[in-house]
């Protein structure tokens, strides 16, 4: 097995990586992820897997026909800028590793197990993460995804066409949905919590709800060195307060809050801004604290800018409320990669795309240890051992859930 | 006259314009630039002038053979990005413009007169401001001027040498420089003051102290959703503090600064920063109070930058020391401007090349009314009848310093 995972290992890890800094830049429709989604394909094919491409775009690799009450396992191959190794390719690479060693243990399942990889997960190209899952559980419509625009203006409809995808069928896939018996995501921990617990592989408990809000502040662009500050609109001022009231609301709910995508325009030494676009990821434990820290935020930003006389809009992006996974499946799952002792239970959070298919199917996800805790930057790291427990891990969970008729 | 400016006006209007916002983007040594410096050369040769280009890339147009003694008037074409018509341009077109009104007028000068258009006034490409006249007059080494590189790292060596200027001959002119008798600089004001006066034409006293520091905050990328606020080293937090603490020592010291240009690292919705880059350009009243609020702005940092875990470095990329015109030079040009009441005298807060060119040649300036005080924006404005009030204004006073054996 452990031959099998380094191989795949070793044809993925170059694909979309920048050789100076170490960090992946893939991103949806580019020709990174066109590498990627053709590694991926050859290898599955290479396992006597069977790939297609779903209405939205998604991979599937099927073990047997597809049929209803499916094992089905993955995760995604897009990154964020400069993004780490693991965050999603584990995931997928620990899949088709792990069918590898169901075969090699001369397992046959009785019912079918298909390993997916969704698209844009991490939402860095069109601002809505998991938007390939979204689409599939109907959590987006199809038209506001088709409108999504990358920083170029193109859109999600015309970069999914060129890729292949015909837009005007992507949307809810009740049809795919009713295979699903089960949904098992292998992800990297992008914490710590693991590593104080000494323990290579655990189990998730729940997803913190999380969103984005961009926010708008709309200035009057001016001369930075003639322009007295009563009569500037300075929007770089309002801005700056809400990344303070950002980390002030984080602290005061124990929550988390980031503001670290930022556009000024016209971004010029000698001239005050006209314009500063900035976005919000906001998560906390509960749906009612990230609801009081983003309001938190938005009203230090209005204050802030009425003062200044800038204007604010601020858009909610996207929204995802608390996941709770399946207590049932969740102890199943912790009994079989535990052992002895059942593997800890974590809330993180991150959204994954087993969050987003935990509301209209049984999800359980497995998490690897994170020495650093260092994720979505070229640092993050496993060992090789805890990646091979997680993949021994998927394992005993798919033959578990696939093994009994 | 009033035709000729015009017209003039009408050739130049159009070059680097954006046509969706009206900005200019008129860069060094980019294609708009290129046209500009054409439109000038073509102007200036079809009014019998003998077009240059010196070492350092600046244009000279010469009316009579070059010779010690000369009065030399010009401006600059670049533009910040998304700058207004006027910051640069009405100095070149309005120079021009009185050349013509003087020949109209039958005006046989007595010493050489040259119209000038420096390269880089804005530093909008390549970060230093004034690098022509900079450059002519020693106040920057050519080995720095040579590396000074823009956002896709072209050097100001390449992209010169690309235009036909040898990188290897710019620097210090004092042949040059010994030409000029005096230098005269028209610009739009960049401020209210003249409104405020009910004047059209104003004369320049001083140009306050300023400069340009950049600062790079360095943290540690990691994931927004799952870095505890404990485990983080984010960089916008202390950025956020020192914007805020530019606009504070502002307030104290009667000051302006800004900090209008920002790049993040690597900007994702998801991803704590790894850098934030900000420039910051501070100008005050005295060279002692542009330091203290420069080191105001440097102890926030520091000590925020402390606080977070962040590194930060802090670099002076230009410093202009007060600029006090010759005070016989600029009564005499008030007097031929403002007729029975002399023209208004005012301080201004931005550099122009007539404040470098100050340090080695007796230089005044003229200033036009700008009824909102909008500059570096595309909504910049200024009156028609107050543009030609400035070609006369300015024929004016090069028939004076001409004129005389």
């Amino acid at each position: 097995m452990s031959t099998t995972f380094d191989e795949l290992w070793s044809g993925l890890h170059p694909i979309g990586r920048n050789r100076a800094g170490g960090g992946y830049r893939r991103f949806s429709w580019t020709p990174a992820d066109a590498e990627a989604r053709a590694w991926f394909t050859a290898e599955a094919r290479a396992r006597g897997l069977r790939v297609e491409t779903d209405r939205n775009g998604n991979l599937w690799a099927w073990w047997g026909e597809p049929a209803p009450g499916a094992v089905v396992t993955g995760s995604h191959l897009d990154s964020v800028p400069d993004g780490g190794p693991f965050d999603g390719p584990l995931g997928v690479a620990g899949a088709l590793a792990a069918v590898d060693l169901l075969k090699e243990r001369g397992f046959t399942p009785s019912r079918p197990i298909a390993v997916t990889v969704f698209v844009e997960e991490e939402g860095a190209r069109f601002g809505v993460p998991c938007l390939g899952s979204r689409l599939l559980t109907g959590a987006i419509a199809p038209e506001r995804a088709r409108g999504l625009a990358d920083a170029d203006g193109v859109t999600w409809a015309s970069a999914a066409a060129r890729a292949g995808v015909d837009p005007e069928r992507i949307g809810a896939d009740p049809e795919r949905l009713a295979l699903i018996g089960t949904f098992v995501e292998l992800h990297i921990e992008q914490g710590r919590a693991l590593a104080g617990l000494d323990a290579p592989v655990g189990v998730a408990g729940a997803v913190w709800p999380h969103g984005r809000w961009r926010l708008d502040f709309t200035g009057q662009a001016d001369h930075a060195g003639t322009t007295r500050l009563a009569d500037r609109n300075d929007p770089m001022l309002p801005f700056a307060e809400t990344v303070l009231a950002a980390r002030s609301g984080a602290e005061a709910y124990d929550a988390v809050a980031t503001i670290g995508r930022v556009q000024v325009t016209p971004n010029g030494t000698n001239a005050i801004p006209s314009r500063v676009r900035a976005w919000l990821d906001a998560r906390a434990p509960e749906d009612v604290t990230l609801r009081a820290l983003v309001e938190h935020v938005n009203e230090v930003a209005r204050r802030s800018s009425v003062q200044h006389g800038v204007a604010l809009a601020s858009y909610q992006e996207s929204l995802t409320p608390i996941v709770k996974f399946q207590t049932d499946l969740r102890d199943r799952v912790a009994a079989i990669v535990g052992g002895a002792r059942p593997a800890p239970v974590l809330a993180t959070g991150a959204g994954h795309d087993a969050g987003v298919l935990a509301a209209a199917v049984p999800t359980a996800m497995l998490f690897v240890r994170n020495p650093t805790g260092v994720s979505h930057a070229p640092e993050e790291s496993a060992e090789r051992a805890d990646v091979h427990a997680g993949v021994v891990a998927l394992a005993d969970v798919l033959a578990d859930l696939a093994g009994t008729g």
